[in-house]
């Protein structure tokens, strides 16, 4: 079969492929810091370098406004996809370019900019150490491996499938020029079947896995301001509202003794786990103990939700996280002030079917409902996205999961994800187009953490299973 | 009398004054920032420098350990200390060379440590504006001219009276060294009588004022320590605890609705308010509201320890503030992570006769009561100091009213303050003196704050008033 030559092209290349990705992950395209632009834009040229390399029509497309322009978006296109007499159906592949910002950097063991390639702890092979080496660029090279090697082993572009690929660069800090760009590129878009994505994990080191769930997302900033200048705490303490302190109170009231959120109506739109869930899912035998050994945390620390097991408070229910806080003085030694303002990074994972502007706004009448005496808030919406299910029946999904066989030799398990993957349910909803979420992370590759890593042997299985899955999805 | 010439002299070296003092808040002498060690040397040298010029015996003397080195103390003394045949009262005066830290430096108006004099606002005559203008270099330097204007004016040195004086350089660091150094210097100190003191306010621009109470302190820094290291809030949010959120948890338990603090003990050794001293606060008719409007607050942010007036709260309450808090990502945009910890600087304004030791002890024990599962605290003290006060009759105290009296032309009121002046505590322990504290400050200085500032009439009020006081607590 026409794949052979592909693969073997893959085992062939295996040194070089790693090379092309070490070179991507020099780029240090965080695109939440205005900083780091230039970066962001020249991640992208390498994306569709790549593509044109594979025979694909790639460009890189502007978004957001003069006043504010966002990171470019990587559009490309197979010949077949153009092409009237072409047969099968048309797959959108999404990915993206950008990462998460870096810090801590005094935790890295390696700059995090610099790739090394590392022995894989309590694993074979090696592992590269680098911020995006899984999320999202060492999966998206898997796919760009996948197309060269249909390329450089003679067989069709893509395998004959027809592909529009599309890179964004916005994905870490809140695609906020996507749905903008889906709607001005609809006719580019809307001939799709379906969409692949890359950008989850398999169960564990041994089982491959589609995942047909991931949560939403609402991320705020809050400040609450009290005084118009820094006070000494001793003429002042006693006197006058601290907003550190104030902040503190509201937030604490964030959720009951059972870790439910209490912002009114945050449950009212959660679809209820199935008894038929809840069973396949333990089948999978999830150690919430052992994950917690992994992270330094005694069994105790398996807190959450009341009323559900671990994996179903990642998969199936929704948080409320405090991701950061500052105010006063965070210096040496001691310091007598109440500052005039306190912020906290407030952010919301979602699952199906919450709508994240809700849950802002209605997190936001809350805090208002709440201000302390005299004190005013800032209330800042750094976006997010809406949570997913798909489908677990589909013939699409049916030809991944016989890629996925082929490539490791073993079943794919069905699972969800308790990460935020916004294209998904913008898809659905501009486009009305399925996604498919086919990752090949692990759950210790510390992802937008310090030291992320990503497995050679899941990089790998990658190359292969997209080889593959163009096939057979090529098959319709 | 001899202190008409000491007077002359000053009103006609105003302007050297100013310079004099203009120079000394150049030296960024920051003390709880290891940065900043050598600044805080110079600052002491210039100290020493005026008070060899005025005819003291001055010498800067070490303090801590050759590990842990800490700032300089400034002690010098008159020829008189050591004459047997002298007559009169010993008076020791204390004050600090060292400062706050300046920042948030972007909302200073000019450079925190160049100096300027500006027009004083809703004032007659003008303020100086610099770190440290009014706490306490400004104050010490209004003692300092007092000295030199005695020697340039061919009085005796320091008006006759027997005077040594110790100026610290950890005043706003936790003093970590006094305790040490008082007790190793026993044999210079224990034959003082009386401490003055100029490191605190007036009553208002018209007012001067003895403060005859000060709050004592206890400042602490604690850490939650949660994974070891940053995790993905998709991963793990819902899954284990964030250290943040359960920072915010612990700490809102610190206050009940009616802003009292719920530490076990707590109020223990708290003296209860005297019905006449009530009265006589009353009296003063301070405006609370007035002074919120000046931080630019509406009278609703009134708030505080049910019960008691607002100038009571300050004064005669003790409080627990959060002076700062930081953890996670605290940069532009979003980033979705749940840190390894959280930290928060906690500190407790004590009154008489609090202990800062029992109770920053009963705080760690109440964090550690309320542990979050799976959590463990770093708790570190930073240090404070005891409250004090003083009786109101006595002959020293008098002599410091009559000396206000004939400087101002005005009655001094006799008020409390909420801040603290841990040394006072430490003298009455260690040596069993009493302090007079006689400053020159106003509320509106922005003590600790961007654009502190010193009132120049203040300024010339204080050294006025140190030439006579010299002259009055001569008579004994």
């Amino acid at each position: 079969m026409p794949s052979e030559a592909a693969l073997k092209w893959l085992e062939s290349n295996k040194q070089a492929s790693v090379d092309r990705l070490v070179g991507w992950l020099k780029i240090p395209s965080v695109s939440t810091d205005p900083a780091y632009r230039d970066q962001c834009r020249a991640a992208a040229t390498w994306a569709a370098q790549r593509l044109t390399e594979a025979g694909l029509a790639a460009e890189l497309v502007p978004t957001g406004t003069k006043e504010k322009p966002g990171h470019p978006i990587v559009l490309a296109t197979t010949p077949t996809v153009h092409d009237p007499n072409a047969k099968g159906p048309h797959v959108l592949f999404y990915g993206h370019y950008d990462v998460q910002p870096a810090d801590p950097l005094n935790l890295w063991e390696s700059p995090p900019f610099e790739p090394v390639i590392k022995p894989a702890k309590g694993a074979v092979g090696e592992h590269i150490v680098a911020r995006g080496a899984v999320d999202d660029k060492g999966q998206v090279a898997s796919f760009l491996e996948a197309l060269l090697a249909w390329k450089h082993s003679g067989g069709p572009i893509a395998g004959g499938l027809k592909i529009t690929v599309m890179l964004e660069g916005e994905e870490e800090s809140g695609s906020v020029n996507l749905e903008r760009f889906v709607t001005d590129h609809r006719s580019r878009l809307e001939s799709c079947d379906v969409c692949v994505i890359s950008d989850t994990g398999m169960y564990d080191r041994q089982t491959p896995a589609i995942t047909y769930g991931v949560r939403g997302l609402a991320y705020t900033e809050i400040t609450l301001h009290a005084a118009n200048r820094d006070l000494h705490s001793g003429q002042w303490g006693g006197r006058c509202p601290n907003p550190i302190s104030e902040l503190t109170k509201v937030l604490a009231g964030l959720w009951d003794k059972d870790y439910r959120v209490t912002i009114p109506g945050f449950y009212d739109s959660v679809r209820d786990l199935q008894p038929s869930e809840r069973a396949a899912w333990k089948a999978l035998g999830f150690d919430q103990v052992k994950a917690l050994a992994d992270i330094g945390m005694p069994p105790e620390a398996d807190v959450g939700e009341k009323g559900y097991t671990a994996l179903e408070r990642e998969w199936a229910r929704p948080t409320a996280e405090i991701n950061g806080i500052w105010g006063g003085y965070t210096g040496a030694g001691a310091k007598t002030v109440i500052p005039a303002h306190a912020s906290a990074k407030v952010s919301f994972r979602l699952v199906a079917d919450q709508d994240p502007e809700k849950i802002r706004d209605a997190f936001f009448t809350w805090c208002k409902a709440r201000t302390p005496a005299g004190c005013r808030w800032e209330l800042t919406d750094h976006h997010g996205g809406w949570p997913v299910t798909v489908p677990t029946k589909s013939p699409m999904l049916d030809a991944c999961l016989r890629a996925l066989k082929a490539a490791s030799g073993r079943d794919a398990a069905l699972i969800k994800t308790g990460g935020s993957i916004p294209v998904g349910g913008l898809l659905k909803s501009a486009l009305g187009i399925d996604t498919i979420f086919m990752g090949f992370g692990l759950d210790d590759d510390r992802v937008h953490s310090p030291n992320e890593k990503f497995e050679l042997a899941c990089f790998r299985l990658g190359c292969r299973t997209h080889v593959l899955a163009m096939e057979e999805l090529g098959r319709g």
